[in-house]
């Protein structure tokens, strides 16, 4: 195994060279990460990763949902049961399974990052098979014993200027705290995800009102307490470095609601007895109160929507969430998101920026809306198409209407945080590549897409996320 | 800046290679121009341009959708109020934003279109920038002073064999008029765009219908004398040329009611009391009833369906339609066509064209269709998707169905008449290149594709509109 | 006329070259085809084919559907009218009207079929065209009379070394009986499609299920009798060879039903009375019980969903099904795939594989599905995207989240035998091709891709099919 130095670079010998210039200039800029989910107590307390099956395999639901589609039970890659039932506790054993398995990665984006992993960040040079599981797992497990593979060192080794994080507002941001008491220079910030006190559907939803009112203070009783509760919070977390807000609701549904009417509905959903329309329109309308709590503080409003979550539901039972189990849904934006954007979307001091798992809206919906309403940005290829091809799609089908200005540079969104590098190195070829191809087919200048190549990489998401 | 003669062609020399023969053998043809938007008063009365402002930035919708989209107001950009509101009126300021903004076009078939303008029309050879706008202005300017810049000068130097333009019932047409009275040879014909009288959710339909009965001198009372009244006016346009109708419906909805519900509709619809399904019923039937007129009258239909008009509420009050905020929306065709397609659809008297902007359709619904009823043809990538990736895209999605002979060769679609020909050929080049690589890839003979480049870029247009 | 050793290869020089070696693994592979709709009769019988228009023009609808859609009629080709009028009885004519409308198949996999046909099956060097027509009829009706043109003859030229026909569950199977009776080698087994008896819409259900109950011998008075009498046949089917279920339903919609109201709708649809909501119902609760039946005989299921049958009325009633006027509709699988995965999607004794002839749901919801649930595998690029591009896309939106090895490899689908070596060759050069740019953008080993290559070509077909 190598990392070659032209991997995802067009074959054309051409269109390869200029696509070489273009990563040079941008290969060492800094990690701008704006979005994902590590935890923020890795550079709190600054401990050793405990092995690579737990660092790298069990985490990881896209290694995860490949491994279970081809037979590899849950209890076999040791992920707890929630009845406590047996599996698997040898972290080598899991490892060795999924060393055994690593071959059903071909093709796929998670076998460029863990490669990548694997080269760079461990300096394996050998392929991981059956044969080699072994001598991975001693080496992995030898590093991660070093210092220098301690979570603040692999930050500072990565290069990452920032990385923001994801949490509830009843988090108390405790890891925050350390790290900004701590005299660590790592920019590690917060962003405010308030589903499990904004979706009536969420888990525990009427408890997490509660505990809401409690860490504020304000006993909720009305709609407005609600809000203020909330607004007291997007404070709170504003001064964890929070420049964004983060919404994973099932669809892009937003409502503008008469006063009496959200009123209303919130004595319905707070008293527990909410139909499912009323809970998707109480989510609606609490995206448009978000909004328009963003023209005063200045959070940039992000909205992941149009996941399935928990699919199978013996395997939602037995292990919990985020198990490899959603799947996208076919999302509509034109129609969900006009309430909100007629009412916000020109404001100069209101941005949002929308993600699609469906790939239909990226030329139909999404870049004509974000090609129009100042408010509007179109965030990266999310997830299931954090992916070469699906950069390329990505691109392909925004640019020619949003240009690539009305887009944000890429979001890891994730939690693999050994993989950064790697994701966002993979987002860095695959730009570059398309900013060579517009260059060799006399599209673009070759200046112009130096610049365009440096903005993708660093600058629009800083300042999208004002940064 | 300056226009790279293989610009557009695949990177891979030998492909390139193949590309560029194709498209000599095409880029001099005469360009038939079968459906747009161009004021006719231009080639009645040929008077110079205004300036570069009104001429190339205000009535442009995909200009101002991308400045807006990067925070320029529409009043900047001295688009007229219609509350009359201030808005700037100096046409050199206009032009200085416009071009200050010009870099938010990488990557757009717009940069590709205005370009060639620049570069073709204006023989400009620097790029445009914050510090060549004066220098842009005045040589523009200059220039529309000039009697070769003026509108007839301009169509014939553009070797525009045809072009149609398209108007309401209720236009008198003077200006066709007066182009066929004068002697200037160019041919511009008409085309018959009937919404204003055919959707009842058109504004002033009650008022447009009631100045069909005036123009037509036909009492309209029941829905035959309105069909007469329409019957009428058709037959008024084809005096200026006209070959084909345009119908601009929110989805492709068409039915077949009984002749009972077709009167009993009618009377609510002229009533004005009409429900937002009852309104849809009407202008389905209409497709219709328009497509049995075209049985008798040879008119070929033009069904351009699925946009969310005037998305943005607050600018359309400002500052009326075509400012760029229309939306595409999911449209559905197997269904919706299916009455008027059982009717009519095997009649070798019809001829029905269909545009989409839902791509997704391409390949599961309008290249089936068009590749089984010999009345349907799928009209070229629209709009959004009239670039570079959107012609691929439809190359690669309709090809393997329909063929090409299924499809009706290039429309500009444009009220930018000095983009037209850098619309054709954007649109010759990308189909040059597709075949190029069909030849590359050994599964067209040399000889077929430049028969097909041909076909593409001129016989289809013709033979398809009866030009 | 020449089938080119390089076509569908990439054009870039390096990458061709991986893609020739990949391919020069393959080429020579048997062919496995574990899903058609060849006629069982030729292979039991093995009598001549009848002549080139009845061969290669008449039962396939893709160039019946191409040649209507451009005017020619279904009785100008000599199809068969239902009410017995007259329609051309000449093959030669056929043929001949086939020949002058033969460009216009330029682009589409059929002309790729049909050249390889002519060239390799036949020996035929010069292009098919209006002058050529009357030689490649006299050449084609001559070799056909030869004994190397008998079906097993060419069974075996092909190199096939497994075949599967479709069959109903009424069939009695006896071509299969005369197959298995002989001593020629060749493996052609049967498919169990019951759709006849299982979906309430199926032209003369409740006669089928009588006649199901007849053949069996079970009187069909509940629903358990009607299981039980499924059961049975596809014991029968299996003896022979079935090892697949195929359901060509409307959409993917499944359900899991209470005892009571399972037994309650058959009671309904049995008695004719079933609502459309009713019949889609039943059928979604049988696709779950077809499932659990393979729990027990090991039977994989297929499911073609998506199809909106005889979309042209006249045509349908003059001259009957599978004439061209097929066309797909959107689908969705999240929700309706649900019920029947929660069920057994998970159980290691199922397996489930997935057609869609709507590519959207490809990156959005096969893929992700595929890439979760042990049981599920999507079928390969289906009827209208059976083509390169098709299979392209295919591979670039199902790979980076389902891998290869939740794919099945390729089916050829057809019933027109002399194509089935020009389809797999296709889709055998087409996964090189993707292959071959994987190892070109260093993503992927030549030792991985060649591997690859063979599981796409021969292995992955055999073990998803159980062959």
């Amino acid at each position: 195994m190598s990392l070659h130095s032209d991997r995802l670079f067009p074959a054309d010998p051409h269109t390869r060279e200029i696509a070489r210039k273009l990563y040079q200039s941008v290969k060492a800029l800094p990690i701008i990460s704006p979005h994902g989910h590590t935890d923020p107590s890795w550079f709190a307390n600054n401990e050793p990763f405990e092995n690579p099956a737990a660092l790298l395999v069990q985490p990881d639901h896209y290694v995860l949902r490949m491994l279970f589609s081809q037979g590899v039970s849950m209890e076999e890659l040791g992920i707890k049961r929630k009845d406590g039932g047996a599996v698997e506790t040898d972290p080598r054993k899991v490892w060795q399974r999924f060393a055994e398995h690593y071959y059903l990665f071909r093709g796929t984006p998670s076998r460029m990052w863990l490669d990548h992993v694997f080269f760079e960040v461990f300096g394996l040079t050998e392929a991981l098979t059956k044969e080699s599981a072994d001598r991975y797992f001693d080496h992995i497990q030898g590093c991660l014993q070093k210092p220098e593979f301690l979570p603040r060192a692999l930050f500072e080794r990565f290069n990452i200027e920032l990385i923001a994080t994801t949490e509830s507002p009843l988090d108390d941001l405790r890891h925050h705290q350390t790290i900004q008491n701590s005299d660590w220079k790592g920019r590690v910030i917060t962003a405010f995800r308030p589903d499990p006190v904004i979706d009536p559907e969420f888990e525990g939803f009427a408890d997490n009102v509660k505990k809401l009112g409690e860490i504020t203070g304000i006993e909720i009783k009305t709609f407005d307490d609600y809000l203020n509760a909330l607004r007291q919070r997007r404070d709170y977390f504003k001064r964890f470095g929070a420049t964004s807000t983060d919404h994973g609701h099932p669809t892009a549904k937003t409502e503008d609601l008469s006063s009496e009417d959200k009123h209303q509905l919130f004595s319905v959903v707070i008293g527990g007895s909410a139909t499912p329309e009323q809970a998707e329109t109480f989510r609606a309308q609490m995206l448009t109160e978000m909004a328009l709590m963003s023209l005063d503080d200045g959070l940039v409003m992000q909205l992941h929507p149009g996941c399935y979550r928990n699919h199978n539901e013996d395997l939602f039972t037995a292990f919990g969430r985020d198990k490899g189990a959603d799947i996208p849904v076919q999302t509509e934006y034109v129609q969900a998101l006009r309430p909100l954007l007629n009412k916000v979307g020109s404001d100069p001091r209101f941005s949002m920026i929308v993600f699609t798992l469906d790939e239909t809206s990226y030329s139909r919906e999404l870049a004509p809306l974000a090609g129009h309403y100042p408010a509007l940005k179109v965030g990266p290829a999310w997830w299931f198409h954090d992916s070469p091809e699906g950069m390329r799609r990505y691109r392909e089908q925004i640019t020619e209407t949003a240009g690539f200005y009305n887009t944000v540079g890429f979001n890891d969104d994730t939690r693999a945080f050994l993989s950064i590098p790697a994701r966002h190195d993979v987002a860095r070829r695959m730009d570059c590549a398309f900013l060579a191809q517009l260059v060799a087919e006399h599209r673009l200048g070759e200046d112009e897409a130096m610049e365009l190549a440096h903005d993708l990489s660093y600058r629009l998401a800083k300042e999208a996320y004002k940064l």
